[in-house]
């Protein structure tokens, strides 16, 4: 199966960004041990911190990928036009954050993609795109 | 006069997307019609997920033509910049939207951008469009 | 086809009720002309400051006329007998308003009514009314 | 390494209630799945309907189980004597829902326990429950 | 028919507790009045001040009842879990409140409950009960 | 004992309006068999769209009714006008509603009579109506 | 100069109606002395529940009087309509109250009407309507 | 009679300070001729930018005055210890405004003092005092 | 004179939960030091998780304890039944808090029951306790 | 050991001032008593209408008093800067209330002080600052 | 050119009160050195804890002043009648804050001034007050 | 020292856009003054109606650059993942206004960004970025 995995804005600072929060590692190293841990399936990994380009490529790969895993940092929180693109695709995305959101500022409390999306994964380090993979595994496997 | 037709984020996915809520046929089929219809006016139809280039289109096009339809899709509800975009330009803009957003989810029934707009039409489908056009033509034609 | 148009509270003053936002212009003045460029098709206009006599009106006309124009003046934002009133009849209803109310006071954004009727028009000055009308003709004639 | 997965109100239900949110298989049949697939480890299941109940079984394995999977139901959001047990016990506790809380009624959309919890799996059906104990295995690895 | 009634915390004072509400009469004597008025059908009373009895209680009579009455005293503002066991269960539950709820405290004004249950009755006394058994007699004989 | 049901706005359209929410039956039908089922006392029912009517019903009949069964239609969530008539007059006065309006749309939930009512009762069909009748009945045999 | 005052909904009850608030005078007999106090001056008064009637009479009179004193009763804080016939006219008005609204039920604290009128006299029984002709009196000689 | 008029904060600068709202005419003015229209009464005017003044001045007087009238400019707004301080004495007091506060920024919407007060006159210019003067001569005469 | 004092959730844990909030010593040892201060009182100590059993402790002990202390955890915000419990009984109840709740998360800053309470004391740690006998003798003594 | 009592506005109307809430005894008698009752303590006692002086008060002892007593009146729900001024000395401050403030009206239900201070104590009457004065003296024989 | 520099309640301890937020330089220190930095210009700083004398003071120089910084400490957040000083005088305002305002207490989010003065500095610490006096001379300068 | 300038969606129109509020010198122009005015600093100036880019530009030179002054125009309002780029970086970031936001429309009152900035200064035209640089190069020297 192929997956996608999409990151959004200030993502691309993992390891070197408020390590008490976001630990660090660089999310390459963590993608690279993920990809090793299942060789039968194919990974991609996109990051930018424009909204549109996470909407352009929702759209590209979300009518033939297996599952996209999601987690739009700050736009969480604002994109109703995410949500929107997720609503449009086809394939399944979970919402994943690397962080406890419900732990932190209160802005952080409410997604606009939870809704969206098949289901929510969060606070668990990077630990929280496997369990996300895991499901889409189990999603394809088992309906 | 010469028109320009601004569709936001998710609506190059008409035809396609949700068409239960946005019906089933493509916007190019629309314009081609609309354009067909009003063989005396020239159009221009630009559309794009990022709000960024929505606001450089208003910038680029918003001190030359006779008129703009925008359907900010999404950013409706949440661009203050797009709003301001408009303020700062002198073309009249209308705010379309294809299907009665009033009469969907409550983060859909207020607009940032209709204060800024000459006016709004709603949920009237692809005709929308074409009644800000005739909207824009008696404005043009009888101020 | 037989169109019929409601005008609420105080728009029995049009043209001479604040015409800084409501223009000079009599309502009966427009509806002649109104008439005058829709020669093929019946209208009728009825007019009442009386939210009682607006549902009587739209139970009485609500199930033969091809289509209602309602402009239901300061009662769009507080009936929601109106709205009740507009779902439990089966000709389409379309909402406009002169002036494009979501740029005045706060208590003017909100509508009861959107969510009952087909679509919304607004801040098109009288033009509102007949893009309302093409919009019913269109509805008629393709669906 | 020894689990404790707590039910919380209405779960007793599960394969009875409300099927086509909740599925039709019951908690036993999973349960017992779920052992045959982690023989190393241990597991123990508590519901209870009782909101006393949750907290007497948080006090009394909370200082020894090597992590806690709660699903606790509608007290998810209104229980803030839950969320104290939770912060004043020792093991790790994961917060699940079966199914997407934050597409449902708004009042699910809120959980007084998300603060106190590690981490949130949600909208996964029984899948979340698996993934809480691959995220505490995970934990209990590598910390 | 077998109907139950279930009350829930601080009326086993009733005729004890705040007479000026709740008159001064016992449950009890209005109880055995009830039965005498309607000797063809079977009553059963159960009062607990546990939200997890009542929750208990509706799961166990909730799917071979001819209906429920359910006073959940102050849980009716309160408790999702005994909104979502009246989701879960097969027999129909009417609400009945002894005072005028509406007429009291603000937190008084809104009942987690209504939504879930057929219907409501509210500020009659006792009455309230006997015409919620009414109406299920009613619904159990002309559906 | 001599009973006035009012009914307000668009409830004139019932048996022919959204009968998936008000049934098919009109209420003529009812009023009938209601008279019939109680041939000891007298009814009187009116009917109206008008706000105004409905206060000045309450006034022509308020000191002199047994009892008044109001169902106020749309009117029950915005009038205070109707709920200082209520309170200006002697006779007593049961608010009913045909649905469950709390498990309707938000705005339905509140009502701005039910403090100056005796009680309320809602959700039980046309059912609703007869017992209020009910209570009016006990109301004057036992006070 | 010639006045009118305009009642609202209920104030027909005045001396009948919750005598505890507003006094067991009738409205006629405190208009009477008015007049003989004022001998100079032509007063006209009139009363409706209909809000309709409201906003027609201060069409009727708003071009002509010298000043209208109105009291709105409940439609004070509901009526948009009401505030929007003020707006329209050219008399000025001034809102009286018998009681002292700011100390009663919180929906009573807060005026549509307020805005659109010259001044609110509020609290001082009947006097408030004398205090009001005085400020009209003023109004029309000073300026 | 004996009467006081307490003026609050800014109101020293009146016919100073932004004259299109409050006037050009000093309260000094408006005080001697006040004094020379009731010779028969004696008034003493009392002015400070000072909360805890205004409260020293309703304790020091309003055991012993016939009434009081108080402008307590922006205090209106937000002090609790100066309706407190109303509330604590025995004589009457109005609350006065020049301008028209309800038709000016929302902060001014609001009164706190307004519940504690006998009555409120706003919007009336200089003249809201007198006519706050006549109410209390009213109430000390017929009462 | 006897008096009862009752923990809620969670104080169980006392001395061992979170002593940074709570402190390290346990109830008993407190609980051993005021007994022996007021030898001529005698004192009970109930403590539980369950809402229910609060209830029912207070209905057992209300009607003869000579005061109550209660430290309802985090019942104390959300339980409204416990608060008519309170208002249902005939002894005094003094709510207590260890911390002092009004500095820490905003939803401990609101107690339902303090209203129904003869008073509130929070924030001075195990000396909250002492301080409610201390008032609940002084009740007692000069009343 | 020295205290202060510190008493806010309106409170030097004690025994005077609305007597059903505050009682009919001075604040002079209270404190004469309390001196007397612990004749090893020294105490001073300050009432200011002045929100200024309250803070300049707390400047000036805040460093050496051994605690202060503070009842700040109504400033209690509006002051930040006494709160400010509390955070901004070193000696503990304990916020009394005579009365319930809980249970009277809403404004008077939240504390600006309260997160400030290091307790609460409210409802029980001048009792209230007795109890302050014995925790204060706990506080420093004990830490 | 001639500035005035108003300090707020509490600012008196600067250097002294909550170093961490505050620093530990002392105000006059402060200023000392803003003098000999700026020798052409005349500086006056006033202090002062009474939200009145800080009313009187910008009554005093407010029409004289080239330019006036104000740091009204906690009134910042409650204090119409300051703003409303600061609308009825003629010389610049601006508003200054030592600590980074927006990043404190939600309280201290919103200021009540801000509309009323020409501009903000806040969070840069006593060099806030420099920058202020930077602008101010600018203003004077090039207008 | 090298400064950077970053300017929001819309400011590429300065000088152009809305003159009554922004002016109409261009930034470009002011720009030039500001470099010959600082001639040993080094200055950078970027400006992008794109969210995405802002943040990217944040990233890029937020790691090296003495300080950043940000104007991020309507984004200000709306954007937490600029916010959460402010907090990635460890250059110190000054957000300036050229108009005085708190005093504009309500949705301009609150900013996403101030808490996570060094400090924001507001209203005082092209000067703003000026204070803005002073404010740097302070930091820069003295910490």
């Amino acid at each position: 199966m192929n997956f996608l995995i999409i990151n959004g804005p200030n993502l691309n600072l993992l390891g070197k960004r408020e390590p008490e929060i976001y630990g660090n590692t660089s999310f390459d190293d963590f993608f690279a041990a993920l990809q090793a841990q299942y060789p039968q399936h194919t990974f991609r990994h996109i990051q930018s911190n424009h909204e549109g380009i996470l909407i352009d490529t929702l759209h590209e790969y979300g009518f033939s990928a297996a599952g996209i895993v999601l987690n739009a940092g700050a736009y969480t929180h604002t994109s109703i036009a995410i949500a929107d693109a997720i609503r449009s695709i086809t394939s399944p995305v979970i919402e994943v954050h690397i962080s406890n959101v419900f732990g932190r500022e209160a802005f952080r409390h409410h997604s606009m993609l939870s809704e969206a999306c098949k289901g929510v994964i969060a606070g668990l380090g990077f630990d929280s795109y496997r369990l996300a993979i895991e499901a889409l595994i189990e999603m394809n496997t088992n309906r």
